[in-house]
């Protein structure tokens, strides 16, 4: 799956995904106010209007961008109606070519992560059927039970041509509570021990560059790659260099205060290694001062300029 | 919520939960083959044959437990038709009467926290009405994120008097690899740093024991608890006496090793503080050499063979 998502990644020159992340509050009231005069104060209303405005999220930026990440909570959120969407969603990316990566944050043990690891990116067999249930390409995934917990996606990963990103470092204020612990046993942080272990989890799931998989852009990365927020650069860097093979999925740019000169160290020399998030810096653009001439109804060409905007600024920055 | 939970657990005289972990392999052939003739190898046949492979669970075992724990992994396995057979389960456990755990392990930061805690635990509010999304009584959380990542379910909890158990000790072999690390700080390892931290969180959810959620049951206990493995006792003891005030749900008994005689260190001299869970070992039972006689048709009928042995268990090992 890697090399599929570099692939995308050259062939776009644009090494960012777009967060799906529909809060209620984000979805023009137009599209709201349709399907509530339709189906009523209703899960389902809103599950349709969530399509509805991902569907021209999509239509708008495929063509400028490799991947979408859809944050399942935002859905989850909205119970089985919500999550309905979540499937719609994905299969409608992959109609326009998209990379999707969930990110579902899942984390469990042994038959209990191999069952989440299945229903997002694997094959269920029942009978003589084998069914994709929601078919992801790639998914985040949380590390905090240990191998046991994070190797059922590995497996699933190779079985599969699919890709994890496991949480490292996260882009949130409070993340160092536990992840910035410092170790007795050699002084490090505990994210650096996530790190190495991310290491020894990808290096079970290199791509072999035979190209068999639709390309060879993915000779000498893994499938399994890492969260680090970009709110922490400094400590981008430092991973970035103990993490050499492994791509990192970079939250944390626009809203959450990141920016395109924070970004440089989270690169590899050759120009690949990151890919950097936007949720609600693209998808409410038009609530932005910045690109409020697009009005509401204008929603995805906002989205549209921002992605161009977020491009040319790691472009500019990091290049 | 806790208040609930504790006035279930002295009513049954059972300090136990029953997973609901509905593995394929689990359900008996017989309701398989009903919906397959019916729907063919399809995700809805599974659907449905999961919820009436639970709904004749609950029926045999509702008067003798407080509570029960879907593992929502082994429904997501099945995509959104698996998704629905949880929130029927989660529907046809309230009108049993049981408390509702959902082992669903979540943890994001910030707003994609509160989402999940709305979802499950929560209230949405759209247009003018205001819907329980999914509707569990208590879930369960990954503190991997911190305090941003807890903090919206602790708030959640108290909006809508609900209950979650954070992740300390889980009852994997790995699960040492990063919980039992020692910190530099004060040479504790991080595990006890987390209950630390369940215990600062728990403070802000303490039950007030005025019995205006429907009993007293609760006075001196916090609705946010903890999960510690039952593969682990000694390090049960000791986070026992670090929480004292938290309820402890303890996976691991059966089938993953914890047996009865491990399980006293878990419990508070009141008799409180801990509710084990037991999923296969129940669920299973008529697969287990000791409960063939039951048969697959009689799979209800082990599962209550099974409980009443389980409780016994503990009643001779624990009180």
């Amino acid at each position: 799956m890697i090399s599929k998502l570099i692939s995308e990644i050259k062939k776009k020159g644009a090494p960012i995904v777009v967060g799906l992340d529909p809060q209620l509050g984000f979805v023009p009231q137009q599209i709201l106010d349709k399907y509530y005069s339709e189906m009523g104060y209703t899960l389902e209303a809103v599950s349709e209007a969530i399509y509805e405005y991902n569907v021209g999220l999509m239509d708008a930026v495929a063509d400028l961008i490799p991947a979408v990440k859809p944050q399942i909570a935002m859905y989850e959120q909205f119970g089985i109606p919500g999550l309905v969407a979540y499937k719609k969603t994905v299969d409608y990316a992959h109609k326009k070519g998209l990379v999707v990566i969930g990110d579902i944050k899942r984390g469990d043990i042994g038959s209990t992560s191999t069952a989440y690891a299945i229903g997002h990116i694997g094959t269920v067999k029942i009978g003589d059927q084998e069914i994709d249930p929601i078919d992801e390409d790639i998914v985040t995934v949380n590390p905090y039970l240990g191998t046991d917990g994070v190797k059922p996606f590995v497996d699933v990963c190779n079985q599969n041509d699919k890709g994890i990103f496991v949480l490292v470092k996260t882009s949130n204020p409070s993340s160092g509570e536990f992840q910035d612990q410092i170790l007795s046993e050699d002084g490090r942080p505990l994210y650096e021990k996530v790190a190495e272990k991310v290491v020894e989890w990808g290096n079970e799931s290199m791509d072999d560059g035979t190209g068999k998989n639709g390309s060879a852009d993915g000779a000498g990365y893994s499938n399994v790659g890492a969260v680090v927020g970009a709110t922490y650069p400094e400590m981008g860097i430092a991973l970035r260099k103990l993490m050499p093979k492994n791509y990192i999925l970079v939250p944390g740019y626009g809203a959450q205060g990141g920016s395109g000169k924070d970004l440089k160290g989270f690169f590899n020399e050759d120009g690949l290694g990151a890919i950097i998030n936007s949720s609600r810096g693209i998808i409410a653009a038009y609530k932005n001062e910045k690109y409020a001439e697009f009005g509401a109804e204008g929603y995805a060409d906002a989205a549209r300029k921002a992605t161009e905007d977020m491009i040319e600024d790691i472009r500019v920055n990091v290049f």
